[in-house]
């Protein structure tokens, strides 16, 4: 199971960028998403994207430190001031147990660098937590991702060269929509 | 020269994510973004950004029409409806002249898809324009943009396992910071 931790949420500042790094957990395979901080607003933006578009993901708020204290297995925290990422990458994936990425707003405490397993840079310039994600669930499951199958979806998007072609999606119980 | 466009920037609604988008550009290798609405904040920020960081980005204003008017090369849309954007990599890397890649908020004019010589789509989930814009540049530079150099720097990061080391760079005339 993949978690993506999302800390220092400031519902007021941060409302539409921890809603992209949700939809890029979502989209480039992790389970969940936990929040430290309650967003009600979030919860509800994802939950429609899920009933539209398929998939279990989910939403959660829990203090990072509460989730930490009783998380067991891999702590990636990602952070323009950590190693590269991919040379950690291969002993992330073969890590057994569970996985959990932490991503920040400005400010992260230090105790975090002290609890990750691994400090990750994905890259050592200053971007956004949204594509310093992308990158390491992209490299995590080696581009596999953009062919994961969400089942249960209402609609689907066919691949079109100019325009938008969209498909619903007849959900007899258990359908598959891929 | 590599072009990032972003258009439909509503000020209130996105400044954070335009500023990430702008952020992702420059990190991931792109020259400059032109960006559809003035926002002097955004190009405060990123100024300050290529002051500390170094290198040479640049943001620029002006409406998509006027500047895709004149443009003569290669235009990505990156959309969710589009075709898998790695399909179309090596024919965008290989095409002579500039390259524009058009990063939209949540409506773009038809008349985008249509001007598009690509319209390219990473994943066909929603997520978000950020890590589709960095996702795009990381597979056109095959991972090379990790190695970039930003010429310029007032300082830069040494990889650290825990914690932060911020290095200052001593900046006397043409200076490299690497």
């Amino acid at each position: 199971m993949i978690t993506v931790l999302r800390i220092g949420h400031r519902p007021q500042r941060d409302k539409r960028i921890t809603t992209h790094v949700a939809l890029v957990a979502r989209a480039f395979g992790a389970d969940r998403i936990v929040i430290s901080e309650d967003d009600e607003r979030i919860r509800d933006t994802i939950a429609s994207v899920v009933r539209s578009w398929g998939g279990s993901f989910s939403v959660e708020f829990k203090s990072w430190r509460s989730f930490l204290s009783t998380f067991d297995g891999t702590v990636v925290h990602l952070t323009m001031y950590g190693v590269p990422f991919e040379e950690a990458m291969d002993e992330v994936r073969d890590a057994p147990g569970d996985l959990c990425i932490v991503v920040g707003a400005e400010k992260v405490p230090p105790e975090i660098y002290q609890r990750a397993t691994h400090n990750l840079a994905v890259g050592n310039q200053p971007h956004s937590e949204v594509s310093a994600l992308a990158l390491f669930l992209d490299r995590y499951f080696k581009g596999a991702e953009f062919s994961r199958r969400y089942p249960g979806a209402q609609m689907r998007i066919e691949p079109c060269a100019r325009g938008k072609n969209v498909v619903g999606v007849n959900n007899g119980g258990a359908h598959d929509d891929t």
